[in-house]
């Protein structure tokens, strides 16, 4: 099969309703601070990096905030709004001569300006002299600079910096919170590029799942599934490196890297849990699946698949503005453990259990995070907001109260995984939950996790993942059905989507 | 088709080789220059690296010295060499407890002294400590460094750092010159891994060959050869960024990066440059052709496309040990001059057209480079040896003597570039050579590059791309027939290799 999908026109109108966005946001915070509405949001653009000291380049893709704003593909550039006016200025890099014999067209500022919506454009060597003529107040010009910590990899941006900068007053602390909680509440534009992304996404999953045989290597999934994704969808970049776990490997929840090469056979009867995802002009998707490699659940395969299938449709149920994230995390390892208590896997009373934080023995990590513009979208941890201490709360990326546009991920998974197991079936508090008899037989059994993306709309929410989920769709098309399967399937809407949807 | 290839199996025994070919050449150097052979080799092998300021890791590729001689795909590790016992030591880093949780299984340092075949493994915070407690000399211990310049980058090299290395003397000028120069001159096990970068390369190269249609994007067939690479031939990374050049695009030396994305409409009639390589175990390959994309050359077409392979076939016919690699560059130059005036494109005597460098204009570049564990691999300046200031000439990323063991490519090219052409018609020293009325029938045409990657033999050269290059085996193969043509066709090989090829 090729695809049922083509890439979509992105619409640089998204941009510049990105850039509306956050002029009236600041503008509304400077008004209620009684300060002028003076001064400019200035950005700086990623760069090209090489690899070591060789001049291999690495592929470029553009730093998030300013892909948010600004849509630029192009290495090099700078933004800026001027806040009082309201105007747009890009900031081109002024090419070398040779720029055209090696890599390609040199294109005029007009083609910057007209292409990406901006009021004007300039080069990046005139940023101070652009901007001071502009400035119509007394002293230096002021700068709304971005610097802050991304709560997910405690690292802080860099504020742009430029020739001249001295010559400006700074403002390091305005702007990065009010421009990040614009980029938690999604636009309708951009919901549509997630969905495309979601939609290549799923359509490639489906042909992975299809395609899977024992006997083959884990990286032939992943590369079946960039194939589809760039081929069929224009997915030049993923969203993340490829997850391609199976057997035991399926226990560590991020497989995959230079040092785990997803370089294991299949085996027949195992389980393969896949996590990859496409990005599409930036966007990205976050999907992760469980399958059995032949095509049939075992008894324990199927009950742990249900058990986590059962929280992910459990918390999507759920989900709805004014609902708190860490109450559905509990939600989801709640449902989780009475399943294994049916099971027999563990024993005793399931409120117990959460609260001696059994849950995070099988899901130790967060049951999901927003999504956008990075995969690890920023904003989980707004002002005032503290990460939780305990085991599995401590690891959610938000503990935030569900808004109408935000896009979450909901991944609840369950692992068995020694480095957490042992230590568990040894301490006093955890000890006597755990049936050391039944437990055994799910050693090298690795873990499943179910992810789906999901916008939360004013009534509910919407599931924009659109995969086989339940055990009989899964070995339905792996037998060979089309997939939508023909009947009607409930989509896991819940509520009503003030979206469209 | 799927493949008839699989990925070899790295032999580790090429690293034990590497670091013995060092040590030999290193320890020549300093009894030469009389100095005791004490101290201690030492590299930091490469870190991951994440976007900007999130948690998005990018794939970890080691960086390629360190590479060379420890063969480590993990990141965070440091290697040394003892001087005078030859005992090899690799430095693992110590891993957290939640590392087996979120990254896997963290292995023990058996696992690594065995695996990658040195004498012990400790852990990074031990670096110090075991260099001093192994030095028997007396005074600070002494460390080789890596420090020198990338002559393709301009970049220096970083040395290694670590705590506690304030109490070791530094040599930070021995180390440089003499690793490169190990790295031009390559192993048997090395050729072999070249050998299969290219077999695996050049049999993706055929498959999209045969699946370019007329309406498709550019970037589909960068991504039917990124799956063929990584699904058959197991090559997670490519070279570089994938040229996939059409129409005019193709007088775009270095074009598909994120700026010009490889995003064009396949045009009937258009011709089709594509430059791409593989990977396998940190081995490159560099393969650039160029086809017709409704599979039938013009006159035009022909003339421009039998010019470049003339001149790529005269190259490897007259390559061998001893002959300047500037003569080489000269050579296609003259072929390709010639081939133009038969054409008409120039007109006038082809030793004046080389004097008044008139060549340039239609190859700016290069004519080849070394290849190993860098596309641009090391080494192409040693001491003594100054760049050339010529158009063209000056490109080149080498001018030195060949020498057995060298693997180079041969990628003569021929473009119809404005932005040299116009300057060219202007200039009195070569307006003269260039007919107008003719040249006018190339505006837009684009370019033309063939390359090969050639191995230096004792008695010549031989050529381990094993690409269709006659126009009519491009136009068979594009038609349906096998590749390799059944008949035996010729490889290029010029003299006995003594490779045992």
């Amino acid at each position: 099969m090729a695809s049922s999908l083509s890439p979509p026109k992105v619409p640089m109108e998204l941009h510049v309703g990105n850039r509306q966005k956050l002029l009236g946001s600041l503008r509304q915070h400077l008004l209620q601070s009684s300060v002028l509405l003076r001064g400019f949001v200035l950005l700086q653009g990623g760069q090209e990096q090489t690899r070591h000291d060789t001049d291999h380049l690495e592929l470029f893709r553009q730093e998030s905030y300013f892909a948010y704003l600004f849509g630029v593909r192009e290495p090099g550039f700078y933004g800026a709004i001027d806040v009082e006016s309201g105007e747009s200025i890009l900031f081109a890099p002024r090419l070398p001569d040779e720029y055209a014999v090696w890599l390609g067209e040199i294109k005029p500022l007009s083609y910057f300006k007209e292409h990406y919506m901006v009021s004007t454009a300039c080069f990046t060597d005139e940023i101070a002299s652009v901007l001071q003529e502009r400035y119509k107040g007394s002293g230096k010009p002021l700068l709304f600079l971005l610097h802050g910590l991304n709560t997910d990899s405690n690292n802080f941006s860099t504020p742009a910096d430029f020739e001249g900068i001295d010559n400006f007053n700074k403002d390091l602390t305005t702007l990065h919170p009010i421009l990040t909680e614009c980029r938690v509440i999604k636009s309708e534009m951009e919901i549509a590029l997630v969905q495309y992304a979601n939609d290549i996404s799923s359509e490639a999953h489906v042909e992975v799942m299809r395609n899977a045989k024992v006997g083959m290597k884990e990286y032939q999934l992943e590369s079946m599934f960039l194939h589809h994704t760039y081929m069929y969808g224009g997915c030049r970049h993923c969203s993340y490196t490829c997850i391609c776990a199976t057997g035991d490997n399926s226990a560590v929840l991020h497989y995959g890297h230079a040092a785990a090469p997803n370089d294991k056979t299949l085996e027949d009867g195992g389980m393969a849990l896949l996590d990859m995802g496409a990005e599409y002009h930036f966007f990205m998707l976050n999907l992760y699946f469980s399958v059995q490699i032949n095509g049939k659940f075992t008894i324990d395969q199927s009950l742990i698949y249900n058990a986590v299938l059962d929280a992910h449709n459990a918390v999507i149920s759920a989900m709805k503005p004014g609902v708190f994230w860490v109450d559905m995390h509990i939600l989801a390892e709640r449902v989780i453990l009475e399943a294994l208590k049916k099971g027999q896997v563990v024993v005793g009373d399931v409120d117990e259990m959460v609260t001696a934080r059994l849950g995070a023995v099988f899901m130790p990590h967060g049951l999901g995070h927003f999504l956008g513009l990075d995969t690890h979208d920023p904003g989980g941890y707004i002002k005032g907001l503290e990460r939780r201490k305990e085991p599995g709360l401590k690891s959610l990326r938000t503990v935030r109260e569900l808004q109408e546009g935000m896009v979450i991920t909901v991944e609840p998974g369950c692992y068995f995984i020694n480095a957490l197991l042992c230590p568990a079936m040894n301490s006093p508090e955890t000890s006597k939950f755990i049936n050391q008899e039944v437990i055994k037989r799910f050693n090298g059994f690795g873990g499943v996790r179910i992810e789906s993306d999901v916008l939360v709309t004013a009534a509910g929410c919407y599931n924009m993942t659109k995969c086989p989920r339940e055990i009989k769709e899964i070995e339905a098309v792996m037998a060979g059905a089309p997939w939508p399967i023909k009947k009607t399937l409930s989509n896991h809407v819940n509520g009503n989507s003030s979206l469209g949807f």
